[in-house]
């Protein structure tokens, strides 16, 4: 194939923050061209994003019913590859299963969906039209926790013993609902399911010790807290881990933490020494040796490994960021499309992006973490 | 009074390691002169040791028996003012109590005790005496932490909602009591107690969560681990925290934590804002602000508060450690015995050093998360 | 106007490192797209270049003058707005011209050209034409730079009274000419110009400490040194500067420094503080005062200027980097051209990208710097 | 010897800065006593300020001429051993001949004396009287720096290309000399001497430059600056260097840095790494690698040199400070000086401490460095 791909964003209009992301993550590496859009569920809406987007009015839907449908009605390679699926959480399930049926590829940001119910029916949907889904969990994106786990996976480390991830932000430290948009919908069960920080961000601390340590996650223990007075859903939780191979763990996850950003940090402890990773300086891979210096890697460097390099796009001591990390995950997703709308076979670094699986895991976590946090009982199995 | 404070030290012949670090500490003011010692249960060592240290030979006792009463029979101002025990945890309450006993103040090491219940009858023969009992909690003694509390105690943050403690050594990563004195009996509960891990290290992060929030932990639910198999007593733990005014908090403290030396990191979070603190990095106490740029406050500057002032020797830049902060313990403590020798009132100031109820307390914490680790219960009040 | 610019790319072929680098700035915020190329003096290979990056055969030019002459005759808003000239510096001056005797708006990679003489005259074209340019100093382009700008101009630290700029790299550190395509044409003469390390790195720390300060150079005193026997030009040097508010600076770059990567960091001082960015870690700023805490800046605040804020795509804590300062001075570029092209009035924000003037400043920068570097007298004055 | 040393101070009276720290360093390892003390030209005031340290009245002299020719009448081991010069520059040569006239060891702040022709002087007496002398440069004496010296002899980097060192403070921004005691007699040259900024911590940062590196500078070109209104001495200056192996260098030193408070750095680079290190965070050295992770030492730990370790008194990750530094000064001249006492040899690692050339060399920079910012000419050699 020596074309770009299509794509149709389902929600990211106007003031909408991830949709924006999305857009800039497809557009980086000039793999992707967004075709169409139903950016609003308001009609007028969606036309005026798609103006600004220097989209034609045709391809600006009223609806993704409209979209997928009409899209679907157009010849291979002139209509969209895939749907990008940028709105709250609530809105996720339906138009996935809808382009899913439709025969058109997926991404969706996540939490995947409302429910582990609805997320186990669509990860079955995935299997039963062999369509590709990614899950935009953009921090297991980031070259140096690419080459965590590779560290991790090779034993360096020996067994690994512990794990301790945060994510502390402070945007929430005060009843904004009202007066902010973000605030709105993620405090709001209706739009956001039962959870609000352990949803939003707690799903990605999870997501991202499991990814980096091979490990899964099978006892935990939470403490749920709701700490702004007035709000409907959880702003903060501590979470005691047990890990599938009896490593055990803390995650902390809040968003009253006041005067912190977007603090993601994780570290992980084997029998011979350890990591740590911090997302605000992403390009910087501590590890720790039992009586050695610790050493500090960093992104673009030569010494690192093959699929730390692929997913990076600039030599040493040039910042990556953000930004880049949602572009790996659409750059090989679209590389994994194309191989197979190609009919070759994706090499394994293109297939390195989260899917269903992760999908279930993540509202798994959610609706785990929430029963533990309302139980008096210690330690309660992970259920999926 | 114009005269140096007479110490006689309980322990710390050669080899030991804290010893050394409470005779620097008691050195560095120029307020205290080493007396006598009973530095050994062995009197030969005992001997040897006090010949490196330029004793005459006399001041060199067999046993803190002979010590303390020999030390009684001479006149004020020739004897001993205060002893200083820097034994193994299962030998601190019966000098201390046979100290007090003969009416000398004492310093000890922490944890106070071996358990909880030595410790309250310690806590009450200092009430009985009148005498100072100071307890050597180093890491409430650096200025940035005193700083911290300060803030707190102003509101500068509003209320405290959530405190993260963490305190990562990797230094038992492997099964090393053989090898090595410190590891050998800080994991024989014959000479440590009930806990290891907590007993060492937990109770310094418990007792900095407190120091700098002003609050008391209320409840506890605990993961404690024995990771190197073959280790009588936990090396690792995690706990879930709440505190008297609600704020709930999350504590680690592992000594295989491969690749970590000794990085007791604390962060608290308020309405308005948090601090963050690193032992590593001590002069720097990072503060936070809901909506305006982090401030980097730095030890030895004038826009500090009186206290953290009083506890610093260098102008800025000029950068304290470990043994400054130790040696605000012994200052403060000497200050305060100096005062009452010379019927004048201590400050407040002078005052600030740990005692026998933050020993209690400390027992206390170990007795309690000890219970919740092998409870299946989620929740344990905190019991004294 | 509401169509996406079309760009038209000179140099950038296949393995080329900065032609990517510009590809994916003028991706990013999607207003920009690839038109055509002539992607190497090879048409074969310019051909093959173009086929990856998808584009129709017919849009890739055999050479730039062939891809100037025929779009030239193609009409308004089918054939390109701008070139956009990613070859080594030798390669500037030709097209650049020739781009704007035939109308084309261009954006070009530092420095500007060959010479400084070459410089003038193509400044003196730009004038001439009243055509766009922009010089792709990206450093100047990240927010927080622009923060540092701002509060400068503001006089927040009074008058600034001294700078210090430095950039080490350590990529050249061995005689690498002959295997790294990067370090051939960058220490070949023919190809680079009178200098390697002070045209490459250098112009771009002095661009930085004048665009930052608002002032200019005024005095020379360099040390400029050949380290690597074999080489060709200048691979490290040492600068004493004037600025003409009598401000003092030291300028120091190399490309010798074994072991850093891109470590360009400022530090710029005035009477009542000062600040320090360093671009490997580009979302802080670290501002400092007399006699307060210094405080901690981040991108995506809302405390922080309109303009940095304009330059900023992500909320606060998720890190941006390199690639979108690059994409900083496409998107203002495309902002300024568009609103021409519409006849609206650019804002001081779209504005703000260097142009000709910067470009003659960098020559000047190199061909003082050089002569200064042989000359046995201290001072010389910086000469246009 | 079992005895500790006796020491004489010379100045350090109540409210100096520099004599305190002097106590603390000579207290700290418990090797050394203060004996005696001639604390203040004012008589009243060196009798109160010994009143403070405990000192014996008769042990408080009017003056030094008085305790040297006290002390000398005393039997060996009454007497002091030696004495310590804390003074301002211009009262230190003076009491040093006096001192070594009458057979006393020195330990003498720098810089060294108020001229080059006095420091030659004492240089001759030192020698010519076999006793011993100990310059206290700080920053040569913290184990990470003595780290990284050794890793330069042992060649790990390979040959020295290039080094930058940096000493910005803010301090003197504003001009305090009225109301500052500190500013006030380090900006009067009849005290100061020829130099305020360079004397006071340039000559630091050029001795730590020449320590770590094993080089001599052999050339330099010097911008030198009083910024401050109606300041007698230079306050700034940037300076090239040239080292004796052809290596080049940068050196910075500042006390108008608003906002810095003591932020000396160095950088050195070698053909195959470098290092760097801050003394703000003294306890880590940064190891810099062509094409290998950078890797971070710290003090305290096993991997270090044996010298590191002998001039380390805590284990890993408890941190040491500036104090620490001052008392490896003393403790190294006591150790050596005892050993001499007790006619044995002294080891390397005690004898590693700046004596008179080092007083020599500094002298010899300050005048050739406030030479060379008076010269039109560009390179002045370095002459002593």
């Amino acid at each position: 194939m020596k074309r770009k791909l299509k794509m149709g964003m389902i929600g990211g209009g106007k003031n909408a923050f991830i949709g924006a992301v999305h857009r800039i993550a497809a557009n980086i590496d000039g793999l992707i061209e967004l075709h169409c859009g139903a950016f609003s569920a308001d009609p007028v809406l969606s036309k005026a994003s798609g103006v600004d987007l220097f989209l034609p009015d045709e391809k600006c839907y009223g609806s993704y019913e409209e979209m997928i449908k009409t899209e679907s009605t157009l010849e291979k390679g002139k209509r969209m590859d895939f749907v990008s699926i940028v709105t709250p959480n609530f809105a996720h399930f339906a138009p996935a299963m809808m382009a899913l049926d439709y025969g058109f590829n997926v991404v969706i940001d996540k939490p995947i969906t409302l429910s582990l119910n609805e997320a186990k029916k669509l990860q079955q949907k995935v299997e039963e039209t062999g369509l590709i889904l990614c899950l935009t969990h953009t921090y297991s994106a980031y070259p140096m926790v690419k080459q965590a786990k590779k560290m991790v996976e090779d034993k360096c480390f020996g067994e690994i013993r512990k794990i301790m991830v945060e994510y502390p932000q402070g945007w929430l430290s005060t009843l904004s609902e009202k007066d902010n948009k973000q605030a709105s919908w993620r405090t709001d069960p209706a739009k956001s399911g039962i959870s609000g920080c352990m949803g939003d961000i707690g799903t990605h601390a999870a997501q991202l010790a499991e990814y980096i340590s091979g490990l899964k996650i099978t006892k935990i223990c939470a403490d749920i807290n709701t700490i702004v007075k007035g709000r409907q859903l959880d702003d903060d939780g501590n979470v005691l881990l047990k890990f599938n191979n009896g490593a055990n763990g803390i995650l902390v996850a809040s968003q009253i933490a006041a005067g912190e950003e977007n603090a993601l940090k994780i570290k992980v402890y084997g029998e011979k020494g350890g990591l740590e990773w911090h997302q605000m300086e992403p390009n910087t891979l501590l590890v720790k040796w039992l009586n050695e210096p610790a050493q500090i890697y960093r992104s673009g460097n030569l010494y690192l490994s093959s699929t730390a390099s692929f997913n990076t796009r600039t030599p040493s001591g040039h910042p990556e960021g953000y930004l880049e990390a949602f572009a790996n995950l659409y750059k090989n997703f679209a590389l994994t499309l194309s191989a197979k709308l190609e009919g070759t076979a994706p090499t394994a670094d293109m297939l390195d992006f989260p899917g269903a699986e992760a999908g279930v895991r993540g509202m798994a976590f959610i609706e785990n973490v929430i029963a533990s946090g309302k139980s008096d009982q210690k330690w309660l199995d992970f259920k999926i």
